[in-house]
């Protein structure tokens, strides 16, 4: 009879062999330090090279990619939509459920519907040398690095170049705004150098609203790397030595620049049709 | 003696003839009320047909538009650009001298740099027909609105209607993010019906991800309406009944959506690329 009692506090949603019989509720458990960890700071994200990725839909594209998924934790008051994803996990990954005051100090709950996955970095391969990649350089803002590999995946990029200086792309804001792309695009986190090597060959664009070239003559049907600078700054004068042409948006009116996801974005949107054009 | 050192305590910046000889410290002064109300309320902003412009580029903007500017606010620790800017203020304009705590309370530091302007909504005389206008459907996130409006005017965009639903087009983020475009775009904050009537005889062209045409095939060299709808719902059914042809962005890749600024920019730069084409 008590243990009966115990069993109705206490369902057990079995998803998975590995699931835990309890809801966690203490915020020094292992795994939810670490999510909080993951999803503040951009050191742990570098040492256990994962990151935390919030909502079903981005749990979605995850489980659809080649990321190994190390747990889920979801609040008990999920959303249906959060819920359905839950039920597609496979029994072998591990899935908990926290208590839902503990579930929200560790993450939003608009963005994240009450489910949240860490994800392992995946071994990066070199990626083959590439027609059409595009290097971030000093991006500052989460929601515009986010928008603008939303864009890149789109727009047919091959890879995202993040020297230093830019935005850590595995913060939680980065990843929300990203939509699903950092689990198909390479995004490569590389000193200058291997980013210096990696586009040897291939014509480097710096977009500047004073660049010589509007984009709409210049010919970026070859094999084209677009360097963006940041919001603030510019490019870095790494940047600066990389670039070999520069192309401008043509604007009219009184306006100086435009928002720097929208620039990155009508800039590799113009490579896609100059690519789509036929001959 | 006794009057020296008054003055010495309180140093009178006599930019003009209006100005207050005290710092407002008062959260109950009537401006700081009024700029406060402006700040917070979108129900305030169409009371007073006024708004607040915050950061030193932006009054900037303000100043040399023909938008009345009310007064300034600044604080005591003013940015060196801030202090240039007040230095430039005719003498009939009223600057005041805010309290540094009282004014941090208004307005965000970092984006107003010390310094907001609290401006009057022109006499708006119905613009006369135009080539291109675009069409803002239920934008709701501020950032994004102001993004687009940025990009407006670097596109030629010739005015922007804002119809029901829609976040306020004055609320201070947006202004911020408009980068000066409030000033110099006509912003039509209009009901449906008064929007039909402006774009009649003009294609109205839904943008949809699943649009029968892309824009790069679609003829936008004629009298275009741009109709974009928001991050969530898309466009509403009276947006839906106005458009009269659809286009889409061609998207490589799984990627389902762009950000709204970043859809919206590219639509109204193809729309200036094929414009500025040699025919």
């Amino acid at each position: 009879m008590l243990s009966s009692n115990l069993f109705n506090r206490m369902p057990r949603h079995r998803y998975n062999d590995c699931m835990p019989s309890e809801i966690l509720s203490s915020p020094k458990n292992p795994n939810i330090q670490l999510a909080r960890s993951l999803l503040e700071q951009g050191k742990a994200r570098r040492k256990h090279n994962a990151f935390a990725a919030e909502g079903a839909r981005l749990l979605e594209d995850g489980l659809a990619s080649a990321f190994p998924l190390r747990f889920i934790l979801y609040k008990t008051s999920l959303t249906p939509r959060a819920r359905l994803v839950l039920e597609q996990i496979k029994p072998t990954q591990h899935a908990f459920e926290v208590d839902d005051k503990l579930f929200d100090s560790l993450s939003d709950t608009d963005s994240s519907q009450g489910i949240l996955g860490i994800f392992e970095l995946p071994e990066l391969s070199q990626p083959a040398r590439q027609g059409f990649v595009v290097i971030l350089d000093q991006l500052r803002d989460p929601g515009n690095l986010g928008a603008i590999l939303r864009s890149a995946d789109a727009a047919g990029v091959q890879a995202v170049c993040l020297p230093p200086g830019t935005t850590d792309v595995w913060a939680p804001k980065v990843v929300r705004a990203g939509m699903g792309a950092h689990f198909r695009l390479p995004l490569l986190q590389w000193p200058w150098e291997a980013i210096a090597a990696y586009v040897d060959g291939m014509t480097v664009f710096h977009a500047d609203m004073r660049g010589q070239e509007s984009l709409w003559q210049a010919d970026l049907r070859g094999r084209t790397a677009l360097l963006i600078g940041g919001e603030a700054e510019g490019i870095s004068p790494e940047g600066r030595a990389l670039a070999t042409r520069s192309v401008r948006i043509p604007m009219v009116g009184e306006t100086e620049s435009l928002n720097a996801a929208v620039s990155a974005s009508v800039l590799m949107f113009e490579v896609l049709r100059q690519r789509s054009q036929k001959v």
